[in-house]
């Protein structure tokens, strides 16, 4: 696909089917994901590929606990995709994540899969949060600044109208 | 041009020509970036294009005198693009620029351009340098967390091999 369309059609996606994704699937949108830069070349994300639902449903109740929203959820999406950094990198680490979530928004739909940006693992900070991420090998000194949902659509989301302004100094 | 071809030929140029970007090929670009998600949907990026070479030279000179680093240099791009952000949106500030520049990145790559991302913006905040942004009426209240240099590529820099860690709980 175009990438002219792949920019077009991208689109945050928030109802999905119960497939889950064979592992091929998610190593074709994981390539492209590794392929995407890192600020000083650092390449030090780490990325945690969750489809286990027991890990999926803990993971939504501790962190709907912690952020006082009863009914957290993952959308119903049957994948999560983590991207971790070391802290001591400091926003160079924000950076580097918010990139690697780009690439997999273009590669989810470049695959035909749905895909939303989830943002609140930044806000959590629970011993019993961070005993899953321990669980899921995620290194003690990293942060999870953002993660993914991705799936195939159960429905197409409208088109959001986009406008932000360009100033020139040609 | 095919998204994969597009996500695996990205790069990161360090030399250009002289050829300055035409303003359509400038909007082209920027359509891209806009069309990139931003957290929440605020929209609230500002896009600022500069190819006047005195305000390309005053920024580089101010800049690598906060900096310390004598002869501080856009490494000769004729096109330098700055995304700015409301600084009260705090890390979703970071994300949302980090999203459009990894847009940027990959529309140069579809347009044939060259692109590489500056991030020395952020650790800037003299009162030269801020006199320079609001001259080019980039409102006090943003902050510039990183930009793109973009021109024509006057060489093909090598491809970097990359590898970063994946762990799957399926």
């Amino acid at each position: 696909m175009d990438f002219l369309q792949v920019a077009k059609e991208r689109k945050s996606h928030r109802s999905f089917t119960e497939e889950k994704l064979d592992q091929e699937t998610i190593d074709k949108l994981l390539e492209l994901a590794i392929l995407s830069p890192t600020a000083m070349n650092s390449q030090s994300r780490t990325y945690t590929v969750i489809q286990d639902e027991k890990i999926l449903r803990d993971l939504e109740e501790v962190m709907g606990k912690e952020l006082g929203r009863e009914n957290y959820k993952f959308m119903g999406a049957p994948c999560l995709i983590l991207v971790s950094n070391p802290e001591d990198i400091g926003l160079r680490g924000v950076q580097d994540s918010s990139i690697a979530l780009t690439a997999l928004y273009y590669a989810a739909t470049y695959y035909g899969l749905g895909a939303c940006w989830i943002n609140q693992f930044k806000e959590c900070q629970s011993k019993e949060y961070r005993e899953i991420l321990t669980g899921l090998e995620i290194p003690r000194e990293h942060v999870v600044y953002a993660g993914m949902v991705v799936g195939y659509p159960a429905s197409q989301p409208p088109a959001k109208v986009k406008s932000e302004p360009v100033k020139y100094f040609l």
